[in-house]
């Protein structure tokens, strides 16, 4: 561990002692759990008699503050085992006690001593609390003693603490950030998506406006594909126990699946799809394929299955149901290149669609040359294959790492990174080069020499998972869609009832041309109206009184508050349909 | 039962008796199950020392004919239990012997007798087997002794019998007429989907060319919908048990869900959705809805399951998972008419533009007035809303049945009735009124009183479930989908390969153009070319030789065989666009 890294701790787990001292100041009944220093800040478990709430946490704050002014020490304090539990029973501490009993024969028994307060704690701790310059506690939650869910409940208290008041400022920057971009809270403002607790964790309900984006996404993506000659495929959502078996998920992955039946049970048993590779596979298996007929491209819009356990779910990005643009190339080997050139121009030319070009990072992940073992296939296979994907991503001038190692048994690879806005890096989609599956499904074409050999098989995703674009897409945009993705392009409305009717018609005309179009004729005030939809992110703002109906035209306002005067309807719809083509 | 029901049973159970005895002369050994007649015919099981076949058949069927050119006279003979069982164990027939057993103390126990052939049998049977004027031996399966699955299985031979030849002729022409549409062999030969053992039975997997058609008709019904103010969501494909508790699912059609997980080994417990309607309804709930906001149309081109048992499954239109074009209106009492007059008119000018409204009919499904306890809400509703659903039904100037007693609980709906190729009448989509789910699952609105009251909802389908909409469009056309459906709706070949450049650029401006269009540059003979597409049903052929590159011009044949003259590129562009403009 580093110098620093080692300090940073000290300080976090220094401040989670003053929160318990303040605790315990404030709640003397209070009994104590843990309180580790974690990755962002400290945390601290308590047993309170009455849970208290985010509106206690500014009480509890000023008492810390108060005992880091006075520049207490931490003193550190070995004691023996029997010392210790006397200590510990009559301070009427059960979970310590608890601890001290898992402390192995032989381990010092630290105690940690503030003024008054004194803690079982193996430490690290600084040597006077006043260095800690600055802090805040962020947060209260439920958490079972020790994770189990059959103990019970405690209060835990989460906090950050820095070394300058300049950190802090910086991290509450950053929480606002987060805040403003936190899809699962714009996603629920602006109607996208919601939960239902009756239905489930990670099973999110995409509501008119989100459902529309998808649509508008996902038959974008379709016809790009198709246009890239990819033909697409519609297969089950799940499949019987044998077919898991053969891939070997059943064995390796079972906990991952949803399955729909009891082996002991029942004649039948199924699971929901993890994947969609077997499935094309047999749709590729259907008739002879010849040399010439290479690449085969199959894609589908597919929806796969996880079974994330409840903590892990999360908004749209981490869901248990989730729709792929997924795709199977079934190639010569001779090709690689060819097309692995064709994946990496198509994800491209998406991430510049979507305005995510610049969060992305590249990744080529190869085998381990001195661990051959691991890996299936030839040796100058493997070297040629990273090869031919380094060259395609110089070709297209893309920044790449290179990892060693990384690349999984039957192929290299070559992930996207991006980093999402808590500054966590992801791998939103994959080439994957796969030398295994050809033979394992007996997937074979014939050759220039009439032989039946095997083909190379590449999977990939053009944007990847739906629901995570959209997640991104809320985060870049903060729900201020570009025009060709937005849910609502337009709304109208007239100054008084008096232009119902002319609105009416502008709204016809503009709806005939599928132009997202809303009206509101509500009877409230103009300014009400457009302040609400500017909040709703709606493009366009169009405001008809008698000025516009005279000279058959509208005034147009934008959700940035720009004014762009008045125009006809038909200036409007060029306007839009050139955003459209544009995708802007 | 009618004189000729009563003729046709005798004919068609005598039939059964002349096979028992033909096979019994033949193969000495077999012993005898059951012979009933059916609604198309009749059959009979055999349990065999080795398992015959249908190259088997004529010979069974010679020996029939031999025997009915005797005129032999069916007997019935009366027996004491003692008597029939010490004749049937001199038979050595144990499946009679326990048939015998099941007959009731006191009832009579019967032979009929067939020249040498007894056969304990309850008749009714002709007086005369020369009265078979015509018969035949359609099909060999394998049925379980009782239909148990724990029993020996036997082998059914089916059979036909009629009055006269001229009846067996209109028979075989109609089985013609059966093959020749068969969607599930034509859909195979055409490579629109097929079926995989390891993933499992009643789960096809779409082609690509399939899943182009599913494509062409699921964005033409969502964009229509959207036209006509519907608003489509995405909701998850499964659920907690909990929501099926709420539902009623979980009571009364557990058996027909697919369950994911163990009520008594798992915490959380699912089921792939058979329907929608809650997931729709939670979306409604979000917010609150005023009178001015209804009706509000929810779509979905949803996915939903059905745990069908093995027997019953086949091609396209008894699956275990489906898609239909859903959709769920929330509606004042006071707009009944006006949204049942909306959804006939979409499903009107669906049929027409699928080209199957002469196929069908349909059907008003009322409450039954006298056994008023069985339904949910007041009489007035009732008998109101049903003269709303009749009137829309005249206005629309449709030919319909009304059926008492044939609504659901919930509400009175209009049914539509289609016959397919195997004369058998199927529901395919319904307009359901339903007064019972806006206050089961607490859907509100405020009326202009400033109340919250509970809407009318109205499931309804565009156009059913995609599947068997495919399935009827190939039966209908017999694969010869109209141009806007086509998956492949041009191929593009030259005389020689001279000519493939300039097939090259005609391909590219018509791809440009989006036209499906596939090339066939393979060295081949052109002749051999056209019969093989159109074979494969595309609707146009192109065929460029050096007259046509040296015009500039196409070719043009159609897939009838018609031949269209010489045309350019922009002529036929043209063409083809007017056609798909018009559904055609």
């Amino acid at each position: 561990m580093k110098i620093e890294e080692i300090k940073d701790l000290e300080l976090k787990h220094s401040a989670s002692h003053v929160l318990a001292m303040a605790v315990k100041n404030i709640y003397p009944t209070v009994k104590l759990g843990i309180g580790p220093a974690i990755a962002n800040g400290f945390y601290y478990d308590f047993d309170f008699a009455t849970p208290i709430k985010m509106e206690d946490l500014p009480k509890i704050e000023a008492e810390m503050q108060r005992l880091i002014k006075q520049g207490l020490v931490l003193e550190a304090i070995e004691k023996t085992r029997a010392d210790a539990k006397k200590l510990l029973e009559k301070q009427k501490e059960p979970y310590k006690l608890e601890l001290l009993n898992d402390i192995a024969r032989g381990e010092k028994i630290m105690f940690y001593k503030l003024d008054n307060f004194i803690d079982l704690c193996a430490g690290p701790h600084l040597a006077k609390i006043d260095k800690i310059k600055a802090f805040k506690l962020t947060q209260i939650t439920g958490a079972y003693w020790r994770g189990d869910s059959k103990s019970k409940m405690l209060t835990r208290i989460y906090g950050v603490a820095f070394n300058k008041q300049s950190e802090l400022e910086a991290y509450e920057l950053q929480q606002e950030e987060i805040k403003k971009r936190d899809h699962n809270r714009i996603g629920r403002e602006l109607e996208l998506f919601t939960a239902v607790d009756l239905v489930g964790q990670g099973l999110p309900h995409m509501m008119p406006k989100g459902a529309k984006i998808l649509q508008i996404l996902q038959r974008f993506v379709e016809d790009e594909e198709e246009r890239r000659g990819y033909m697409h495929v519609k297969t089950p959502l799940f499949a019987k126990k044998e077919l898991y078996e053969l891939s070997g998920h059943w064995n390796y992955y079972k906990d991952g699946m949803f399955v729909i039946g009891n082996e002991l049970l029942d004649d039948e048993v199924f699971a929901l799809r993890p994947m969609t590779c077997p499935f094309h596979f047999f749709i590729y298996k259907q008739g002879i394929k010849s040399y010439r007929d290479l690449p085969i491209r199959y894609g589908e819009t597919s929806t796969l299955f996880r079974n994330e356990s409840s903590g892990e779910m999360h908004g749209l990005t981490r869901v248990r149901q989730f729709t792929l643009s997924e795709g199977h190339i079934v190639l010569r080997s001779d090709q690689i290149q060819q097309v692995i050139d064709e994946c990496v121009d198509l994800i491209k030319y998406m991430m510049n669609i979507l305005g995510i070009a610049d969060k992305i990072t590249y990744r080529l992940s190869k085998w381990d040359s001195n661990n051959r073992a691991k890996y299936i296939g030839k040796a100058e296979d493997w070297e040629r294959s990273q090869n031919e994907l380094r060259s395609v991503l110089q070709r297209h001038k893309l920044e790449f790492v290179e990892v060693d190692g990384d690349a999984a048994f039957y192929g290299p690879k070559i992930d996207l990174q991006a980093r999402n806005v808590y500054g966590k890096e992801d791998t939103i989609l994959t080439i994957q080069l796969d030398f295994a599956l050809g033979p394992k499904y007996e997937m074979t074409y014939m050759n220039e020499q009439g032989e039946r050999v095997a083909p190379v098989i590449i999977h990939r995703t053009s944007v990847g998972c739906y629901e995570r674009t959209l997640a991104m897409l809320i985060e870049n945009t903060m729900g201020a869609f570009p025009v060709w993705l937005s849910p609502t392009q337009a709304v109208i409305m007239g100054i008084s009832n008096r232009h119902d009717d002319y609105v009416e018609n502008v709204y016809a005309k503009l709806k005939h041309e599928n132009i997202r179009i809303e009206k509101d004729i509500r009877a409230e005030k103009v300014g009400y109206k457009i302040r609400e939809h500017t909040k709703s992110k709606v493009p366009f703002i169009l405001i008809a009184g008698d000025k516009e109906a005279e000279t058959n035209t509208i005034s147009i306002r934008t959700r940035e508050g720009e004014d762009l005067g008045s125009m006809t309807a038909d200036e409007f719809i060029k306007l839009i349909k050139e955003k459209v083509d544009k995708f802007q």
